[in-house]
């Protein structure tokens, strides 16, 4: 079914563009989708890319530049002029598409390409849209919708519709509006086609207004997606505060959104600061690489310091080192494994009612149980193969101990993130396990420290109890 | 636009269940979407939302029924009859939603239910949809749809298709197909808008194969997922191996399957084996979080034994011990970032079509990169507040290969798990940063020793390279 990219299609094709076979190359690019032809150019240098896409007819151009990611559309469209952009986007382009490409463009650039679209409603919904914010409903919307009248009639309503025809090939649902334009309803195709011998029928006898669902224009557009998927929706109407039909947003956008923040997150959790891919440059995947590092850098001096007071102990008892890294990725790993589950929960709004004293409560109980479990398989290893007994007790204590302050730190974190407007995502990652590695090794040598007091030097005890009681 | 539940809502609906109120919780529920009702449920008392749901309307019910998460929905079905089951599924829910509810029922009750309901073709259609195996296009696709003949005139069609009124309320496109069932094309609203007063126009003068895409029922679900996404698609028909037209899949659908596979990978990350979340049982979560941290306590004795044959040099130098944390948490941060990045991009097929030792090359420019600013950095801080040359260095030439390795390790280990076709997501979370661990620490150990052999005791480092010369 899908057109598979292969090595040798891409070097073939390279081949053709360097001899400047262009029938070859049309004839290569023949019949493929414009999704695909934009993953060919992505392959491509950017002057290869640039050379293959000026053979393209105009609308199989624009199909093209609105496939292309954001950074391949950037370097291509710094090459083509304003008149090139302005002929490609005219006619051949939903205005939403036309927007985002634009948007892409210096500002200088922007004015001459708008002002050389020669639809001058295309050029004035572009420039509408440009006006929202990125990030809202108005920014990823599309002008194009098919409206009718609540008070025409059917018959007035399907020529209308007609008059429209560029825009209804992909037509959803037909909106009504009342004279002002303001949103009062839709109309299926069920009940067009049930009207449409009856054709003095008005529209508004027909129309359905139940659970009809919209979204402001400002509204943040993973609102949007949540609004969207929760009630199923394939496509919502986008209105003013006064409830005016301004545009329509369809589910493949919002796909796009719920993707991006899907991958936002797992890239947080996986302590890379900004969108990339391993296709990026180097400098790109260092800026979003690095940050989380230097984080880690710190956490682990931190380390080194807590270490440093029990510089003493270490001496004595080298042994004590053996299971440093044990508790250290004990607690990152617990850590992580409980803000990943509210972050999850906060982002597909699963979390529930309960409340926090409740969340942490359960936590509590299953962090108790795997602790309980844990710390005794590694005191039967311990007991079993190590020779201190003051160790063996350490470990098991001390991992016990970190299993628990890692599990409710965890899962404390993102929500306090959460209430106070931070993204809770920030709290996975690097920061939760460097944070418990340092409390980890912290507890853990305090209990190593009493531990060995009492195995090996249980006088030095005595003198402390009876001096405390 | 969004009903907002809140513990109030929830704890005054309890007080009317308790108190046998059906009017007053019918009142409540009145006006809410059947996604709200089903919320609603997620947060009562079993018991409670069994009653809060027989009080709904047969048509509300099976709504809200489909809604349901699968744990929920189990929990509700145990309690329901067989012939309530029947009686709510038969006829107010697509195929494929009842199809799910029923794959959720033991066998024998599954049968019962079949047999109990009355519209014939909708069990016919159920029983054809289990048939296929979980994960494939035919185990999500619905029955239901809209499908002209070739050779009827658009009259015709227009009849045929209100006798399918049912069926048309989420019609989105109109298939066509011969006399055989064979998938030949699509019809356009606005084609049949344009034809529908010359009503001799044939379906075949009209319609179009233009980018006629469909999946075979066999297909992948992420396949059926990745097609619809790239070609943006609203919705996909399924043909058999023989281009049969047999269902077909919406987008609403489709995002489940973008969103759970999201999840899984972001959960693989964080170290969690099956998909939970807040709201699952203590047994759940257990069995989901303990697999990874055992894993990781068997890196843990492992990273022991490593130091463990250091013990004496740690004797000697405790302050060695200082920088272990550092050492395994950078180790385990690269390799983590290292390791998502290939994941993503194979994920989200963007991984182009470099080889893997140009993918290898680009991990180590930024893996180099990354290694001598940081290593730099911690060499400052250990040359202006540490008082050992040796451990210095030792510090920073350990961190610098710790990160070549880590970076190149990440990488590879997901790209080969990909080629062997084992989930490359689980080279992420605690695999790859337990290797890292251990690794790690027997790098820094073995460059520790030479270092303090070469600072500390120079005339034996000279005998040895006497001794190798």
């Amino acid at each position: 079914m899908q057109f598979e990219l292969t090595k040798e299609f891409i070097s073939i094709l390279q081949e053709f563009i360097e001899n400047g076979l262009d029938n070859s190359i049309q004839e290569a690019l023949h019949g493929l989708h414009p999704a695909d032809i934009s993953d060919v150019m992505e392959e491509l240098k950017p002057d290869e890319a640039t050379y293959l896409y000026k053979l393209l007819e105009n609308e199989e151009a624009a199909d093209v530049l609105i496939e292309l990611e954001d950074d391949e559309l950037s370097k291509l469209l710094s090459v083509l002029t304003s008149k090139e952009i302005a002929e490609i986007i005219d006619e051949n382009v939903d205005s939403d598409d036309a927007a985002d490409v634009i948007h892409l463009l210096p500002q200088q650039k922007q004015e001459e390409v708008i002002s050389k679209i020669s639809d001058e409603s295309q050029a004035s919904d572009i420039i509408a849209l440009l006006q929202f914010e990125e990030g809202t409903a108005g920014a990823i919307m599309a002008k194009e919708l098919v409206a009718v009248n609540i008070n025409w009639t059917v018959g007035q309503a399907i020529r209308e519709m007609r008059k429209q025809a560029d825009d209804l090939e992909n037509v959803y649902t037909i909106y009504v509006i009342d004279d002002k334009g303001i949103l009062k309803g839709r109309l299926s195709l069920k009940q067009l086609l049930f009207s449409a011998t009856s054709t003095k029928t008005t529209i508004r006898e027909i129309y359905t207004d139940e659970d009809l669902r919209s979204v402001e224009s400002d509204e943040d557009v993973e609102e949007v997606a949540d609004v969207m998927q929760k009630y199923d929706l394939i496509v919502i109407p986008v209105i003013t505060s006064n409830n005016l039909l301004i545009g329509r947003i369809t589910i493949d956008d919002v796909v796009d959104v719920i993707k991006d923040e899907a991958e936002r997150d797992y890239q947080m959790a996986s302590g890379i600061s900004e969108p990339v891919d391993s296709e990026d440059r180097i400098q790109q995947i260092l800026r979003a690489r690095f940050p989380w590092l230097l984080i880690g850098l710190i956490g682990g001096i931190f380390g080194a310091l807590v270490i440093n007071i029990f510089e003493h102990d270490i001496k004595i008892y080298p042994e004590m080192a053996f299971f440093i890294p044990l508790i250290a990725a004990m607690g990152g790993n617990v850590g992580v494994q409980s803000s990943a589950i509210i972050v999850q929960g906060l982002a597909n709004k699963s979390i529930g009612l309960s409340s926090t004293g409740q969340k942490l409560l359960k936590e509590l109980g299953v962090a108790t149980l795997n602790g309980i479990i844990l710390a005794l398989v590694i005191l039967a290893f311990n007991l079993r193969f190590g020779d201190s007994l003051a160790l063996s007790y350490t470990v098991s204590i001390a991992l016990f101990c970190v299993i628990i302050f890692a599990s409710l730190f965890g899962t404390l974190t993102p929500l306090v993130l959460d209430k106070v407007n931070i993204d809770p995502a920030l709290a996975t990652g690097p920061f939760i396990t460097t944070a418990n590695d340092i409390v980890g090794l912290f507890i853990y040598f305090i209990i190593g420290r009493m531990m060995y007091l009492y195995f090996e030097e249980p006088e030095a005890c005595n003198t402390i109890i009876e001096l405390v009681t």
